[in-house]
């Protein structure tokens, strides 16, 4: 596989969602075009919102210089002097950035639907989050940063109501607020542990002089040898607690200490998934009886099973509703919390609001975790008897950030005005129809496309690492930030805007 | 102790921190006085600063209602359907808040030196950060988040080095930014153990298969039996790997399982300071013994030393400079890291800019780790080793928040644009004498007076916890909002702009 081929395969990716997707004809200096255009698909009566959010977005990327820039290269070394670069991929200039595109240090103008690692919601510059931003309530926010734990600020409930918690799961109304996902899952996993010891000794809220001498040690039974069940290669973040149920890569754990919680196996299903039910399906149940082994194995010490919709980091894995209708059922038959880690499924990127609404569960789950695209983070919750029954047991100093929770109420005000789930859902539609066309001219560089149904949530493998780094470095070569996950995958990762181009 | 007792007694205090240090007369309506005004020191040529940020300021707290007052009340009730508000002390309008007066919902104002758990530097609504909160940067900052990792922004380098890194500790001029000083902590805990292994593999950045193959099962030696050791009574946050440093109270430890990673004694000295120098050595001396015995234990199996100057959570206990020499020595003997936990320490609090300053060590801190008054936080260090030889290893999607290293920027400029350490040194040395005065006063109420010479981070043992809280809360009463910590302490922690209400 030379490097030519990569390099035409790539562009071929770019016209199919850039050229496109964008009406652009298919001859510029930039996107050399051997292939025919596809008609894009008609709006349904839909007006265009590009005018609307971002009248000065580019048609079409705008190349400078070779990937990455002379300019980042230079500022990035001396960036590198005092702060670690190593992974970084360009330097950008984000007050040049509109919409869609990231503006390099260099000025080139790349189509991103990498988005910050999956994180913004609406665009660069987007006008909505800059009047939010120019807000006295954000001024506030800003100039005096509460401990929301001790001092909560009048305007925090109408923030919360009318923003984070106007998008809450069904049956989940209450919410916790933290730092990152990272964070959110780790005040979650606190809940599930502190709820789970609460129940073994009847609701008490008084401890033990036992429990309470051991807790000071870091011993058994104040420092219970409870876990947190997560699956074969979950990403749930990278502090400790949270990187003890991250099993996505060696890179993301390798010299860390970690808890001893079991893991069970994730399907690993073949796409296309309407293809393969039935292999799919004895695969799920496969799963589903070696986790039912677990949680047998383990009795009663396992307090919750973390899982995530698709596995993203990971490489994007897919499971059926079915496989979560199942593990709903067990974990109530096992009395274990189901912890749903949307922290980068969430926000609409899969065609509903959460990933998990497409699975028509009996009962919620019991805590659902959020952050990245929704810039706040925490987890929502239903059942009171999860909040611990004293004081400054789930405590910190910020306990989150009006900041973000005001960014987060715009970004739900805007999907509700503009139908962004709906519409999330039907460009996923059209991208992954795109997609399906490329796959069948390159089967040697798009393997195993899914996402099939689920927003703009889309990836695809490559053969191999090397060929997919390759491929991600001439995609930004050629006008496009994206980016991989996974062992060799390609994962699209673009905000709610992204479905304005081709609106 | 009866009711009034203590009544009175916060009254008193109340005029040694109000009355006294804000030249006012004994009498009004809300501040009873019965014992004599002390003199107020001479401003030393200073001229007051109070009218540059805050003309508006009040001359004393604003008392409409009783504590807490009726709409607080109502409003916290209806907040709690959903968010967890057992820990809240009042609800809270920052918008009317002013420099050190917080307001809450009943529009009463207190004087705040608690400052949001020690995490407002420069008083509520501050001309300075509310122009740095409109300013284009920080619009930016806001609406286009970055992930810092993979995608810096131009502006990054400059945010940093006139901002944080201008106030880096001598000999620790890189940084690692992150969201809270748990994360902070997690960050240099992480960093601590990779250095460890990297020593102990010779530096080779290529990991065996044994090794991949057992971090993805949490398992030695991928997931090794390393360890940070931390000291009794220490607090050093609340995600799983720095809640197992963290040794302050079982509340914060309780339930949540933990590593079984080793505690040193801290001191328990005796105070005021220099009346026990004698007896102070030897209960160092002590600890250090039983330090290094741990060190020789443990063998090479523990990365990092972790150590507050002061232990904040825990107590407000104090070492001497002396403790803190050996422990540097003890620590290089050992190839052991010494982490500085500078969370509550930090940003002039002590009469330096950082705590350990006053240590005049041989060889600087490995890590010194930052946030609450800062607003940003994250790790200083020096040695480039201390970075991972590969990307990916110290990562997260946000990697820290600009908007917050914004904030801290200013906070920096302001510091040193009108000698914020000097005057805090100056004001708490006042402070102090004043509290000194007042101790021997109510020696029943006040004892173990302690923070000479530490700026005003003061803090003084009540007689128990009954009585502690008690005080906390008539002192809310009498209109000021104040602290404690540790088992029935009492502590001051005002921001920086304490001080203008003295000179």
């Amino acid at each position: 596989m030379g490097i030519i081929s990569h390099r035409y395969a790539s562009r071929l990716l770019v016209r199919s969602l850039i050229v496109n997707a964008l009406k652009r004809s298919a001859s510029t200096t930039a996107f050399h075009s051997t292939v025919p255009i596809d008609p894009i698909p008609s709006a349904n009566g839909s007006q265009s919102l590009a005018a609307h959010y971002f009248p000065t977005e580019p048609d079409i990327p705008r190349l400078l210089t070779s990937f990455p820039g002379p300019r980042s290269v230079e500022k990035l070394k001396s960036l590198d002097k005092v702060y670690d670069t190593k992974a970084a991929y360009m330097l950008c200039d984000y007050q040049n950035s509109v919409g869609n595109y990231i503006c390099d240090a260099d000025q080139n103008l790349y189509l991103d639907v990498y988005a910050q690692i999956a994180s913004i919601a609406l665009g660069y510059n987007n006008p909505v989050l800059i009047a939010a931003a120019q807000s006295p309530e954000m001024i506030d926010a800003l100039v005096n940063r509460p401990a929301l734990g001790n001092f909560p600020s009048t305007l925090w409930e109408p923030i919360l109501r009318d923003g984070i918690l106007s998008a809450a799961p069904k049956g989940l109304d209450k919410v916790w607020t933290s730092m990152s996902g990272s964070d959110a899952n780790e005040c979650a996993y606190k809940a599930a542990f502190m709820y789970h010891r609460s129940k073994q000794r009847g609701n008490v809220s008084d401890f033990s002089y036992l429990e309470r001498q051991t807790a000071m040690e870091n011993k058994s039974p104040g420092s219970p040898d409870l876990a947190i069940l997560s699956f074969e290669k979950a990403f749930h973040g990278r502090l400790f607690g949270s990187l003890s149920t991250t099993r996505s890569s060696p890179i993301h754990k390798i010299d860390i200490p970690a808890f001893n919680w079991p893991k069970a196996p994730f399907p690993a299903l073949k796409y296309p998934l309407d293809q393969y039910e039935t292999e799919n399906r004895a695969e799920e149940d496969k799963c589903l009886t070696a986790l039912e082994t677990i949680l047998q194995e383990w009795k009663s010490r396992i307090s919750a099973v973390v899982v995530e919709p698709i596995q993203a980091e990971g490489g994007d894995n897919h499971a059926t509703p079915y496989f979560f209708q199942q593990l709903r059922k067990l974990t109530k038959q096992h009395s274990v919390l189901l912890i749903v880690d949307e922290v980068q499924t969430g926000v609409a990127a899969t065609g509903t609001f959460w990933a998990h609404e497409q699975w028509n569960l009996d009962a919620p789950p019991d805590m659902v975790t959020f952050s990245k695209k929704f810039q706040a983070a925490g987890y929502f919750y239903g059942n009171d008897e999860l909040r611990p029954s004293l004081p400054f047991r789930q405590f910190n100093t910020w306990c989150g950030d009006p900041s973000k929770a005001i960014i987060a109420r715009e970004i739900v005000k805007e999907v509700r005005a503009h139908n962004l789930v709906a519409r999330t859902s039907q460009v996923g539609k059209y991208l992954y129809e795109q997609l399906e066309q490329l796959q069948r001219t390159f089967p040697h560089l798009m393997q195993n496309l899914r996402g099939k149904d689920r927003g703009t949530f889309i990836a695809w493998d490559a053969t191999d690492l090397q060929t997919r780094n390759k491929i991600l470095k001439d995609m930004k070569g050629a006008g496009v930030n994206i980016g991989g996950c996974g062992a060799y995958s390609v994962r699209l990762r673009p905000g709610m805007t992204f479905l304005l181009l081709i609106w």
